[in-house]
């Protein structure tokens, strides 16, 4: 048999090892001092209280035969697809159930959806921007120009009417960037993608941390996204499921292709290729929407903004450059003193103590920059801002 | 953008909502009558306690901020993957816990698994079998081949040296037809796999079936199939897992293709497009395998096989042929009279209210057959196979 041999054409991917490896090394060196993590995109406060009672009692139902969940629909539970229909439609957009699949998380689905477009499609992905859009799409050997993101546009591409594109990756609030599109940058979108018969996958994973009234959460807030925009979004960042593995995607009946709905063919794609998502988990995961869920999710929520916010407090003394840290967990801030990304780790680890990640893992643009997560604990996260202003103002 | 037209070629499948359209239809007709459901490949016996017991304390450990757990490794704890090895240890199979991977389930893995192979490999399939493998390669435009099962091989086919194939399925215990493997006719197929330069995709998900000493629980009992082959497991079957979804896909350090270990791409493939099966599954799962809990899923098997002996016990009496039912939970019955599949069906249902499922579904091969299912409840099967035996003995 042969291989796929695009997976040859892909990068190793060294950059969370490499941080790991180096704090480690430096910790082995230096076993008195406390280093302070704000790398990683994982969460720490525990599941809301409502979600871990939902979870039990779906645990006891699986334990006795008059209760048991054997095969569930791949596309999810009715209970849980019209708790998600609700809170879209707090927001304002109305959404069939069928138009809501429940999946594993984000990124499951945003690897996935591509089985249903053709492989001779061309790929638009911001740059910088979560590998995984580029590496997924390496690896069917598809060809992917970018979208580039700098200072200059605040890190927010907009589209380029002279260059085509069929599929395009928007993630908003942006990982690693945490900048935030606005209602006109997406209508910009929106209207590039109808006038090119394009598709926008649109990763949403951090819209519960936008709080303002005019940022949508939303791409189906714009008008005529339903006809070009598909929607993934996930539980990991709102109510802390990286390890309890739950999402939704939403592919509107009106987003049709030669003919075809989109969303049969996605339809298709997880009845064949999925089982579904464990009916405990899909439990817990509707008792993030209730009214206490909501309450218990927000103040975990509210944490995390608060840790962003002392970080912009800390960037704005030290007078640093940064996007993010305003409706998202992560602050993406220019290296100070002309540093690569990777220079800059190596400084901020061994003066201050303080373990990033570097930009330049997240594309080229990113080369530069450097990304601090909201997801510690606000202790560490205030120490690590003052030593950071104590070593860089 | 254009979408993949290959799913266009997909045949709709009506299998089972036809089956379940045409019971509701005959159960509206004669509310007076019990319908008996001997159709679907569900468990019924809820999860075993101990299973119960770590999902529990799994949910009480996220609740806590000492104890939550966010993102893990991808391909699972090294807790569960170390306990599968010590499970493949027990059947003399050597593994290292990196040749291991945690999954979803059965059904996810044996489609995700073709990304890792070139589009232009050609594909063997049994016929008739689970309609997954078959899907999954039209979705990607494969070109598929057939190995033709029917009577005069016992639903178990051979490999024919004439015929060229780059990837291969087999499904032992088989789905539908509950026909097992020999070890010396497993031992022909890796033969051919070596010769031919091939891959096995093995579906190994219903082995706890087989109680005999002869019998391999696993292709890797078979001298070189860790040269040429993957396996692919679940605990749905195993331990009820249907609505709780994991599974383990083995893949060899010693399985290469032009220097490249296949492991290493699927490594690849499940960590870019994969986040790991949620914390509390994998908790549960892996108390299967301590020794209560061997205990408590082949008490649960034990009775599901006894249902099979049941129905074996009655095919006998009737006198009609069939393959199945002894190291396997499925029946395969030939149609009494040269009926066809659905004409059976039909029959069946209206003269003796039992629902099974008709052998047309898994392929052509499978017309003029039908498929029991040992899932259902003991007095129920029992009463099933009576009114059987009154109407077509």
């Amino acid at each position: 048999m042969k291989i796929n041999e695009h997976y040859l054409e892909l990068e190793d991917s060294y950059l969370f090892s490499t941080v790991a490896r180096k704090q480690r090394e430096y910790q082995q060196a230096h076993p008195e001092k406390k280093v302070i993590r704000l790398s990683i995109g994982d969460v720490t406060l525990p599941l809301a209280p409502v979600v871990i009672k939902a979870m039990e009692d779906a645990v006891k139902e699986m334990g006795s035969k008059a209760t048991f969940r054997g095969y569930g629909p791949e596309q999810g539970y009715d209970f849980l697809r019209e708790a998600v229909q609700a809170y879209y439609q707090g927001h304002g957009v109305s959404l069939d159930v069928d138009e809501i699949f429940i999946s594993d998380g984000a990124k499951s689905d945003l690897g996935n959806l591509l089985d249903i477009f053709s492989l001779d499609n061309t790929v638009m992905i911001p740059n910088p921007v979560y590998p995984v859009y580029q590496d997924t799409n390496i690896m069917l050997g598809r060809q992917v120009i970018y979208a580039e993101a700098g200072e200059e546009n605040g890190f927010l591409p907009l589209p380029d009417p002279a260059v085509k594109a069929d599929i395009v990756y928007l993630c908003s609030p942006n990982n690693p960037t945490g900048a935030v599109y606005s209602r006109e940058q997406l209508a910009a979108w929106v209207d590039y993608a109808k006038k090119n018969d394009a598709v926008i996958l649109y990763d949403a994973a951090y819209e519960c941390f936008i709080r303002d009234d005019e940022t949508p959460h939303s791409i189906f807030e714009i008008e005529g996204a339903k006809e070009c925009a598909i929607e993934v979004c996930s539980f990991s960042k709102t109510a802390g499921f990286t390890g309890t593995r739950c999402g939704y995607t939403v592919v509107p009946m009106a987003l049709v292709s030669g003919g075809t709905p989109l969303n049969h063919l996605w339809l298709r794609r997880q009845t064949t290729k999925f089982n579904g998502v464990p009916y405990i988990v899909q439990r817990g995961a509707a008792a993030v929407f209730t009214e206490e869920g909501q309450m218990q999710v927000r103040e975990a929520v509210d944490y995390y903004r608060e840790n962003a916010k002392i970080m912009v407090d800390g960037m704005k003394k030290m007078g640093i450059w940064f996007t993010g840290g305003v409706n998202s967990p992560y602050i993406w801030m220019k290296c100070p003193g002309g540093r690569t990304s990777w220079e800059f780790f190596d400084y901020l680890l061994e003066n201050a103590g303080v373990v990033g990640t570097p930009g330049s893992g997240f594309g080229r643009n990113g080369e530069g920059y450097f990304r601090l997560t909201a997801f510690g604990d606000q202790a560490e996260t205030r120490e690590a801002m003052e030593r950071m202003i104590a070593l860089l103002s």
